[in-house]
């Protein structure tokens, strides 16, 4: 155990080189070190893949799981968890890996040409290329029902076509009215969130907000850049970056809290799990402490939206918003920000979407996806199936591919099955909060007063601190005693946009 | 020479990772993140060992070099080097090299406490540690006549005990009598250096200037950090740093002219050395395009003190210095200005010393780690020894042990035979320079206009281009037609004082 131990944590200090990297390459490095970064990239990606993949990791395996039973439990999971890795990895063949590799450098940089020209045409045939290569990732992979099935496992363990068909069900028969509901309703003022707003002062609340949430900076640090993300090398050091856009307050701000969130789970891993393979997603080559892709992606929703666009939070915070910007929000109340920060509108772009539209945005690009996977949907149909699905869903009509089926990175970049992961940690985010409510007296007091300990240190015993030592699915039944059920979730956002839109129970607007 | 070529082209991606992970490590590292960047590194860095000395490489190399004939010189050159780098390292036990690291670690922190207790026994037993490991690493490495010729091997290939023995004789020569007549004459004016200067503002101008010089702000960006350097992870990526003080202009204005002069160096290599041998230190695992320590440090010398501190400089530049600290520099001249970013003090500190005492610091510790690796001087003794170098060379003594024997970092991180560089750059910046002056007619009419180009050029088709083609001694005799010679240099500073303080030609002031 002790040498496989010591050779996991060399792998995961590899891990957490490239995420070093990435976060150089994406908020510091000058834009001439691109291809050579491009080429540190690949070596250090290429030698932890080649442990991964060795004789002496083979062998050290080995030799943990014949004393397996002398293990404990966490050393155990450990084991196995290198196992399933190992075993997935060996069924992929090196070609195979090598033309996904290749085909995603190629189709990123057309897609992002495609989408600059608005000429799907000019993208179809490197999607083409990108779904027959993922056909062939999840025949490799291996599935029971669904080739998708093997795809998405690579994000979020256990989840299956067939789950999310029932959960996307359960989901629109409970978005769908709730949003003809609110379109029927008069809209809030949210004139004001488009005032100017210096960059430097969204900075300093929204790091304000997030070290309220608990977000250490001693152990973090939040950054600029073009696309917001967080990312760990370690709990000891996990970093967050959101975007500023003078004009439009609400982007940094609640992009920060929805960083802090995963920021929130990465840095209250246990400090045991440090450099194990408890903290390394071996498939995926990444360095991370959460348990997949849905699981952080609960966290961040719950701290972005169920604490940081709840009534409550406003009403403690916004007089010290106000502070901070005090001619901008000199005519507004507590109760109009919360309104405006919240308010519903079907659009085009999913990450600009509200609570309410968000998982309709989601879903038809899963079912898109799954159709593309199981080849019962071409790459020629696809534009013309996406904007059938955004007129169903969303009541809207793309003008132009770019707002359309181009809009996301995701399909250039082969990450088909990741999608519902959006989807899953929304879900997951209402049922771990509901489990806090129950689990800890008085919570929303607490809350109310600006008080985010007793939640974090919540989430901290019954999510963060495993790390990945369960699946989502263990994760889940251990800390809420349920399966993923998006009841909580639909009967949230019921709550509360019947209250801010003041819709009658019976469906009509107030 | 292919196989060779890309296993080279891997080692040099791993070290400018290496790079990388100290630039984030020294200026945006979150201070919880040192233990686990530590095991990082550590693992980078063994990886990298191991490809060097592994026997694939050597396979690799014994083709190249079945073939040597067939290759053009700088494959040979790329051979050669490769060669005498293998089997150097293979000379050197395995735990050596492991006592050397932790020897290192410790002896920093170790140093680190002593420094701020004044406390140099409490340093000693590492000190001793340390002189003891580099003398069984110079035993090791091979030398002919001084131990302390495997030392500085490491940093300023071709370098020898003797020849600094011989230029530090001449140096002092000329150096001890202008410093004295600098002392009997009146001091310039500096009152205004200590005034508020903004930092932004001093960033602002200092950034300005560099761009003057040449610095390529698309493959390199500035940052601050407690101790300004500069790094590269390859010519695409070059990054430099300075230290901010609101009370001292000059701090981080010239320490970002010279660490430009570092970067103009890195960033004009032939890009066809990207990633090859000819721009890696396999010895020192660290990529660097510049051919040796001192060669490099003559860029930094050059740019800042023979561009950035003459007269000819602040003549142009004073006005918009003026510009954007009006209030600061209401009553200063041009040449007032300059007098006083160049006046003569004899101090304690290294780092702060001016052009005429700066190589008298060198000497004495150069002559005191040479006598501490042949074993003529005890670590018991040092203080003293320390004590009275400073007294005889600089005219004053160390109240304590941190502004005397402690104030370096060097020896604790068993730097031995790298302080010769500095002065070895100093020459050599005179050399070039003088060079330079011949080769490019009317060179100091354009740099008296603020235009830098022809002498960057002039520079990177003598020495820049070339990395690490040639050794130090080769570049320098094919940029000059000379061997280190320190007339020039000597010459500069007689010339440059004896204006700056109106001494007479007899060495008494007008």
């Amino acid at each position: 155990m002790n040498e496989l131990n010591a050779q996991l944590a060399q792998i995961n200090d590899l891990l957490c080189v490239i995420n070093v990297l990435n976060w150089d390459a994406r908020t510091q490095m000058p834009p001439g070190g691109t291809e050579t970064r491009g080429s540190q990239l690949a070596t250090v990606s290429a030698i932890a893949q080649e442990r991964l993949t060795s004789l002496a990791l083979r062998t050290a395996l080995e030799e943990a799981e014949a004393n397996l039973s002398t293990l404990n439990d966490r050393q155990a999971r450990a084991v196995r968890q290198t196992r399933e890795a190992v075993d997935l990895l060996s069924r992929i063949p090196e070609g195979l890996t090598r033309d996904l590799a290749e085909t995603k450098n190629r189709a990123q940089a057309v897609w992002v040409r495609s989408k600059g020209d608005n000429d799907f045409a000019a993208f179809a045939p490197e999607l083409e290329r990108m779904v027959d290569l993922n056909r062939r990732l999840a025949d490799a992979i291996g599935y029971e029902e669904h080739p998708y099935d093997a795809l998405v496992r690579q994000y979020e363990p256990g989840m299956t076509a067939g789950t999310l068909r029932g959960l996307f069900a359960q989901l629109r028969a409970g978005l769908l009215p709730l949003l003809n509901e609110i379109r029927a309703a008069p809209e809030p003022r949210a004139d004001f969130l488009t005032r100017d707003y210096p960059e430097d002062r969204q900075r300093a609340f929204a790091l304000e907000m997030a070290q309220a949430f608990g977000y250490d900076l001693t152990r973090g640090r939040l950054d600029a850049s073009a696309h917001p993300f967080e990312i760990s090398f370690t709990r000891q050091d996990v970093r967050i970056t959101t975007r500023y856009r003078h004009d439009f307050l609400p982007g940094a701000l609640f992009g920060t809290l929805h960083e802090t969130g995963h920021a929130l789970y990465e840095q209250n891993v246990d400090p045991a799990l440090t450099r194990t393979v408890l903290a390394s997603d071996l498939l995926g080559l990444y360095a991370v402490g959460g348990a997949s892709y849905g699981t952080h992606e609960s966290q961040s929703r719950l701290w972005e939206n169920r604490v940081g666009r709840s009534r409550a939070f406003w009403a403690h915070h916004f007089p010290r918003l106000q502070e901070v910007f005090p001619e901008q929000l000199a005519d507004v109340t507590a109760e109009e920000f919360w309104r405006a920060v919240n308010r519903v509108r079907p659009s085009l772009i999913r990450v600009e979407a509200d609570e309410v539209t968000y998982d309709l945005h989601i879903m038809l690009r899963v079912e898109l996806e799954m159709a593309l996977i199981e080849g019962s949907l071409s790459v020629r149909d696809l534009p013309e199936a996406w904007n059938a699905k955004v007129q169903e869903y969303l009541g809207v009509t793309p003008p132009d591919f770019a707002s359309g089926v181009l809009q996301d990175i995701h399909w250039s970049a082969g990450l088909f099955g990741s999608f519902p992961t959006y989807t899953v940690g929304n879900v997951m985010a209402s049922q771990f909060y509901a489990a806090a409510r129950k689990g800890v007296p008085g919570l929303e007091e607490h809350l109310a007063r600006g008080e985010y300990g007793l939640l974090r240190e919540w989430l901290t015993e019954h999510v963060y601190r495993h790390g990945r030592t369960y699946s989502p699915t263990e994760l889940l039944e251990r800390a809420t005693g349920e399966g993923l059920d998006p009841a909580p979730y639909l009967a949230y956002l019921r709550g509360k946009y019947a209250g801010l839109y003041h819709l009658t129970p019976q469906g009509e607007t107030a």
